[in-house]
């Protein structure tokens, strides 16, 4: 049983196969967000806060953190704005951070100033990459998510994934580092171009639960990407890799939709105790809300109720 | 590959692992719905006509047809009554029909007018339902949904439901009749009243599929009773069953929330081939009305876009 605890200053969290799934918020991350990269070289981290504060709001377990404003030399301004960002992000909430970033200095900066026990978001199986971030995880003994990529790119075949996230299992206990402490990312393709990466994920997952024994996460809407409507194909992801075994994932705890998935399937794997949560969250519900974009005609209360088949109903047999 | 081929007089449906999910309309079913019971007794087939003409549009591969008014002697009056409704049903819309009765004549009799390949619904492991049942299954040649209980009722052991389901499927071998023509429903607990209910049924499902190579179906939301906001669970517990195996269920097509997760998980296990159906449907679909029962702040475009990652972006390594 894998738990892979994670914390701030005033809050733990666990990642583990028998807990509530955990949603790593995606929202701090000025990748392919111009305005917020433009702001955050700047020094204002207005849209930071807003983010920080609505994500945690939303029901976020964690929040990911990343400063990659494009810059000419990154190694040499994404260390301080970094820092800067997670301070004034654990200065707001107090949910546990990831610490995301492609820069080593970045990163080490980074774990110098964040309190509790951050996760880092992330090595790979390149050796250049292993080598600068192991010592790291072990120094500072932290948690740290692990892409299944290597030298050769993301491979197409799930078991050269699996193969890879096997090699940095086994390199980080030659640091010293636990698989406990190891959340891998099988990484996700687009489905609508791969049509078969669903299935892989869901496979690869079972696999790196049952052989690895390791927690697991994922950017989740890359499974969307390019589709129309993408959020319902997000939402209903979530329900199967969770089914699937995962046990967090880095994504936009601001949708609706996304976040009941992940409470409701909380409860059908077993994750949510006596359904309390659901419970709190929805028994105010209207169900005229829920049915807001329906196209069909509503159902009558009865269609919905516990329904009796004939070969269970205590009628005459004939 | 377990195939289950149920057809109406115009056309066929496969229920099978690599299908998209047989989605069985449950609503032409009087049980707990009193007056729909009153209106068929009284010869009033209006709301039956509804029904199927509604769950059709709304995408329902099957319709399941139970005629289960409560009679003082359902021997006596229901075998005429569930022929009329299967007459009426399958001279208006041209899906396959699944023949909903505990009263066995009433089966015979409905296999009498039925055309094409209907599906009886159902048979148990109990000796007086499997001798009354699997003659007839052998005789019109018909696949059949299994219940995996018997005379000792429903275990709450998952090991038990297994036993029950793999002793149908040899009976029915006894009659002639392949697994592929038996359709097994493990039987779905209520999660509030059992935490373990999901979990118990994923890993029967797999079981189910992996050990006995049938497919499967069930009584969808039994899964939510007594839970607000039932509609999210099921939504939830559909994409979870989808991912452990299930091939089938019987529930409300007239549901939007859910079919738009049928038809979601089936693009994820790789059942929509490249995304035809999902992007037919959902090309058109605006976001802000998937959006209308949001309780947060809606999400910026960018934050569902392709997310990158520092481990996977193009940007200079530290």
């Amino acid at each position: 049983m894998s738990r892979t605890i994670v914390a701030s200053a005033r809050r733990e969290a666990v990642i583990g196969f028998d807990q509530p799934f955990c949603v790593i918020g995606e929202r701090i991350n000025p990748t392919g967000r111009k305005k917020l990269a433009a702001e955050m070289v700047e020094g204002n981290f207005e849209t930071v806060k807003k983010d920080a504060l609505e994500q945690v709001a939303a029901g976020a377990t964690m929040l990911d953190v990343n400063a990659g404003v494009t810059a000419v030399d990154p190694n040499a301004t994404e260390p301080d704005l970094l820092v800067r960002t997670v301070q004034i992000v654990q200065s707001l909430v107090d949910v546990p951070l990831s610490i995301d970033s492609s820069v080593t200095p970045a990163i080490e900066a980074a774990l110098e100033v964040a309190e509790g026990r951050p996760l880092v978001n992330s090595v790979t199986g390149e050796e250049e990459k292993l080598e600068a971030i192991m010592p790291l995880i072990s120094k500072y003994d932290v948690p740290v998510v692990a892409i299944s990529n290597d030298e050769t790119g993301i491979s197409e075949d799930p078991d050269v994934r699996f193969a890879v996230a096997k090699k940095i299992v086994e390199r980080a206990s030659d640091y010293g580092i636990a698989a406990h402490d190891i959340v891998v990312d099988p990484l996700v393709m687009p489905i609508g171009a791969m049509g078969t990466a669903g299935r892989q994920v869901f496979r690869l997952v079972r696999r790196l639960r049952e052989e690895l024994g390791v927690n697991t996460t994922c950017g989740l809407s890359n499974i969307s990407f390019g589709l129309p409507h993408r959020h319902g194909i997000n939402a209903a992801f979530i329900p199967m890799v969770i089914a699937s075994g995962m046990t967090s994932a880095i994504m936009n705890p601001c949708r609706p939709q996304e976040m009941e998935m992940v409470r409701a399937a909380n409860v059908l794997a077993g994750n949510d105790a006596d359904c309390g949560n659901w419970i709190r969250t929805y028994r105010d519900h209207a169900p005229a809300a829920a049915n807001a974009n329906a196209g069909a005609a509503p159902a009558p209360a009865a269609s919905s109720g516990g329904r009796r088949r004939g070969g269970r109903a205590a009628r005459a047999r004939g």
